[in-house]
């Protein structure tokens, strides 16, 4: 069975795949009289077709080592995950390789930061860590078949 | 000065602005071969002419009583609020009187819970209890002007 090891996400490793929910070191600008900062447009939602809906997913947890065997992925719209609990929690991707996964990355992801996975990124089922937990979800509802399952060969994820 | 009480939200009394972003009694539907409840589209986004985005607000706190004299409204989208932090917060609507906001209410928010606002909802600024908070925001960005802001006489929030 293939081992990959989680490794801590950063906004450059995972920019191939998406944007990291965190505030920026400089704000965009300030609103209501200098009391606020706003870290502006993160990330925009893609809806091709449809329209942007938030939603609340609440998941059992996973634990180190980790085995899966699909990864799916939507390909028309982004899907953002914003973790509400204390925990850290793992996102996996991979890259597209003609139409299929290649090889997966376990992104280790720390408590209080978010993501948001460009249209047609694989990725696995939400993996919180070690207790369930609830992500603010925001991604997209409309016509057409946004879900595609591919069942990989498993891999198991070390700590 | 008119003086209002906080009062503790509830869906029913905050139907009329908004939704609550908070798991449902009963998920929508499972995923995740079960490991996973979906809480499947708490609010849709509006987003006239624009695109919906996600972005971070880090405010200052206030503390009750507090006092307030403008309210704003943005008429070409919605914006959703999720408290990133432990703590309760103030959300301040007002209905609107033909044009102009109408007596505001103070909604108490309990930590872990998001709002909602439909497009044109008036609303005061972004109000954390007692320390600064991240939100979580998902709202408009597009052509057009999408603010709109209005003095009002002084209104003061007792606890």
């Amino acid at each position: 069975m293939t081992s990959i090891k989680a490794r801590p996400i950063s906004a450059e490793e995972f920019a191939p795949f998406g944007e990291l929910l965190i505030p920026r070191d400089v704000p965009t600008r300030m609103i209501n009289e200098g009391r606020c900062e706003r870290h502006h447009a993160l990330a925009t939602v893609e809806r091709f077709g449809g329209e942007a809906i938030i939603s609340i997913l609440r998941s059992e947890p996973a634990s180190l080592p980790y085995s899966f065997a699909l990864l799916e992925r939507h390909p028309l719209g982004s899907q953002a995950f914003y973790p509400m609990g204390p925990d850290a929690w793992l996102s996996i991707v991979a890259p597209d390789d003609n139409g299929k996964p290649g090889a997966p990355i376990a992104f280790l992801v720390p408590a209080g930061v978010g993501i948001n996975l460009h249209a047609g990124t694989w990725h696995g089922v939400l993996t919180p860590l070690d207790r369930a937990a609830d992500f603010l979800v925001v991604d997209r509802t409309g016509e057409g078949v946004n879900l595609e399952e591919v069942a990989i060969a498993p891999v198991t994820v070390q700590a």
